[in-house]
């Protein structure tokens, strides 16, 4: 699946850059000043709107999504009923030895095996999903912000080259070469919002929402394990979070 | 009903062409890099931003549009209430035998005949419900960022054509011609925009409502039968989902 | 009122076209071809974008709002009160004679009359209101989306003419003429989007908000009606949805 | 407060022609056909899209803007306060014979002096809330939408006055000054909008946006007298609504 | 972290005045006159806009914000643990000799120790929490406005200095000066907008949201310590409102 989002900014770039070359010299569409403004200028905004920290998570959480597998919907339902089973046959306290990578899974099953109140547990997963939301959700508007920024200091740097341009009209032949170099920075600010900022944007809110169903996956699990706990009628739940065309055949 | 939305498409594409043929050469409005450029572009980014998987579900469902039949609100509310009138005739054990198409439909009918706790069918038709709104969500989304990027990947070509032109002006009767072709790629993303791509997220948004409705009468339909079963307010209570033209006369 | 919404409109395209022959002749603003792409395309596109149906009663609707007189909040309030000495007075059995045109209003005495149960009056009510503004939102929508064609469908029909005059600049005289030719879809389509597509939606809005205060005090009556009935009290609550100004003196 | 309001407006004008007049001669910036265009114009299409009764009422909000006082939130705190005070010392029947200027406070006063039941109070008083959020917001639209029409007349203004330029470039030093006139529509669709259609519509909101918090202090007031009469308890509670640095100390 | 949004805007400026710079004069970039009335129009809308007062606050909690440090969750959760556990020791009363910069959680502790209502309790923080929102949003709203009418006052300006310039073409040698004049201030807004206004609201909303969630873990705590006081379960709930990197090992 990855590598689909690898193939797809290559093939992005490829054609955008092929396009280029087509019509000529591709150093036409090099402006060092150009991009520095652009690349800078984005740069330097989303550091003052946004705390570093929140800066470098949100790139940091890109690159993974390039590496990390994505989870299937179809697991976890599968680990939650495994849970309920293990659960109704050794008891609640069984649930301490579960191994499991998702540290919210694992504290639910902590709390479970403490015998916590039921309330606590719920209000403890319903926070932690709303932490995880908030992470998230600062990392995907950091990618819309430079999705919004890229574009207008591109504008700005177009409108710093036509005022140099049209104060300087001695020469009519320089004319056409300037305003081309000026109008190169808002097809800078173009590329790094459509084929960068925007798409990472809406990966990560993909991931976010899948993540997000997981959770909610394992907080319903976990509430029908504390209140009535029965494995067939878990996996009848939760096997509705999965699409129809993919849920096993409940042999019914 | 859907024969509309194809002649539709045909009248839009019928209309445009016409409009580019009168005023001369159709030949002047094919370039062959612009339109690999934004279709291609679009492409890309479309795949960065979903993946790959969802992308594909998409478009099947919007082709499946053209060719599965809308169903009825009228048709939803008599099965209710026909199911109504069996379960309270033949005890609701007789649920299990209703042939449905729809299988959210036939998972309420299951669950009700195993008797199951009216809390865990209410719980498990929420969870589906949520389930197709996500699926569907995401199609739609997938549109409506096709349609945002097709004008940018348009004026991006546009941006290429403008910068290779002027960056070479020595012959100014090539000026008018080569501006055409820089334009056509803002023509391409547009046309792409508004007679496919908008239409399109917007057709499959009137269709998911519409399913959304269907399963909403489902629910509460099947809570009135587990609640309190009388076919009679069954009806009563469901034929207010229909527009008040459409309703039969309730021969009181 | 209403001869306000046709006085409006009036007026609107009395300045636009005596501002379109003040400059001249008034022949210049007149290109069929392109009259043809964007009324035909917005037509094309909200084809595909929303079912025949809905599109026709959207238009159905936006011409019953020049006929119908708008209700006034004051008289469902005064039906209420009335309605609630009755069945103060003669039992809630004689609601079953009210003679109403609001079919919403019908159905909740009919309810009370029969002895429903508060739930399913409760219940059925609701499911009334929402089916109502189901059905005004999709009309609302209707006319929102003519009105984002319209432009883009204008824009489109300028950049085929366009095309066309930059890939033929033989004869320079002809360039301000065809320009101008070219600009004439736009303008049509700012007109269909800011005197028609946009006010309509915007009418039809205010329209469907008055309609669903009147719902809300249809319900609010009921729900006094059922409860605790006592005229005064349900005078001095459904008042609260009043004007100030509009109250009469409570002779307090 | 208030002379802020019209200060800015003065101040915002003057800038504005001081610029135009900058330049040279001010009449430059006249065109009365174009001045006609654009705020008949929008005036026309706001006549469609709203009642006409909201859209005079809304610019009589917008006039007693300039001459009301705004309230204080310390000044309705202490008035409730000193109602519970009454209250507790003299009976809750002593409350009609509070004296104030806001209807929805007295109204509550009667209420609760009428010894009416509680529910019907909050229900009352919700829709007394829900009644005034409802004509402000309309208010608030209304100049919202003046502001999205200005601007879009102004550029109806300019493409008629292109279509008549370009259709006649016989004479080319006259191609300047039409331009100049053609642009003139724009620049007065944007100086409405932003000069005042915009900021009246923020005023109004920020105006609103207070009289809601008083209404809502006025709610939790007449709520704590209900429920359980302590006046220093009411105002420890009521206090919470200011802002911090504005609170009496509370002599603790 | 916050050397860091000094330095975001100091790099913003450089990039931008360099590129200005390299292209040859930097008085080619100044306009006394557009300053004028791109900055004075700005404020001269928000004046109208907001009441000054928060137009005022809004300003100081941008300067306040380069100085104060920004809190940790980790503080906090902390804090609400010790509080736990000294009214688990000492009893509710020891919370009154509580110190603590928060005024909120300075009210929570007298709350408590005065052993007032939980409802109270509850209700009161409700209400802090309430109030410091609306503050803060219209601090964000402010900037948000201010980033929306630069750009528009740019553009009111640039329309002036092109209809100056159209209407007196005598001289083409002065076309392109009075051009790049004209686009000064379009340039200005842009900039204002980019570099200024829109980072700071972004960097407010970041700050609100840092401090709504300290409230949030206030409020989570203090229920929890009235409902059942165990600070070792109040540790474990509210230690979900850190990041999970940061969390400390619980020790289990």
């Amino acid at each position: 699946m990855d590598i689909v989002t690898l193939l797809g900014s290559i093939l992005g770039f490829v054609l955008v850059i092929g396009a280029m070359a087509m019509g000529g010299d591709l150093a036409l569409f090099y402006n060092g000043p150009g991009l520095l403004i652009v690349v800078g200028g984005t740069f330097a905004a989303i550091c003052v709107t946004f705390p570093l920290k929140d800066v470098i998570d949100s790139h940091m959480g890109a690159l993974s999504m390039f590496m990390k597998k994505k989870g299937k919907v179809e697991d976890v339902v599968n680990i939650m009923v495994r849970i309920a089973e293990i659960s109704r046959r050794e008891g609640l306290i069984a649930l301490e030895n579960i191994q499991t990578e998702n540290p919210i899974l694992k504290k639910a099953c902590q709390l479970i095996a403490d015998n916590a109140d039921p309330q606590l547990i719920r209000d403890t997963l319903t926070i932690e999903i709303g932490t995880m939301k908030r992470r998230h959700n600062i990392s995907i508007e950091v990618f819309q912000k430079l999705a919004g920024y890229s574009p207008a200091f591109g504008m700005i740097g177009t409108l710093i080259g036509l005022v140099q341009m049209l104060s300087n009209l001695s020469d009519p032949t320089s004319l056409g070469p300037a305003m081309a170099v000026a109008i190169l920075t808002t097809f800078y600010g173009s590329i790094m919002a459509n084929l960068i900022f925007l798409p990472f944007a809406g990966k990560m809110r993909a991931r976010t929402s899948q993540e997000e169903l997981h959770l909610q996956i394992i907080f319903e699990g976990a509430k029908s394990i504390l209140e009535n706990n029965n494995p067939r009628l878990v996996y009848e739940k939760l096997s509705s979070f999965e699409p129809p065309k993919e849920r096993k055949s409940s042999g019914r």
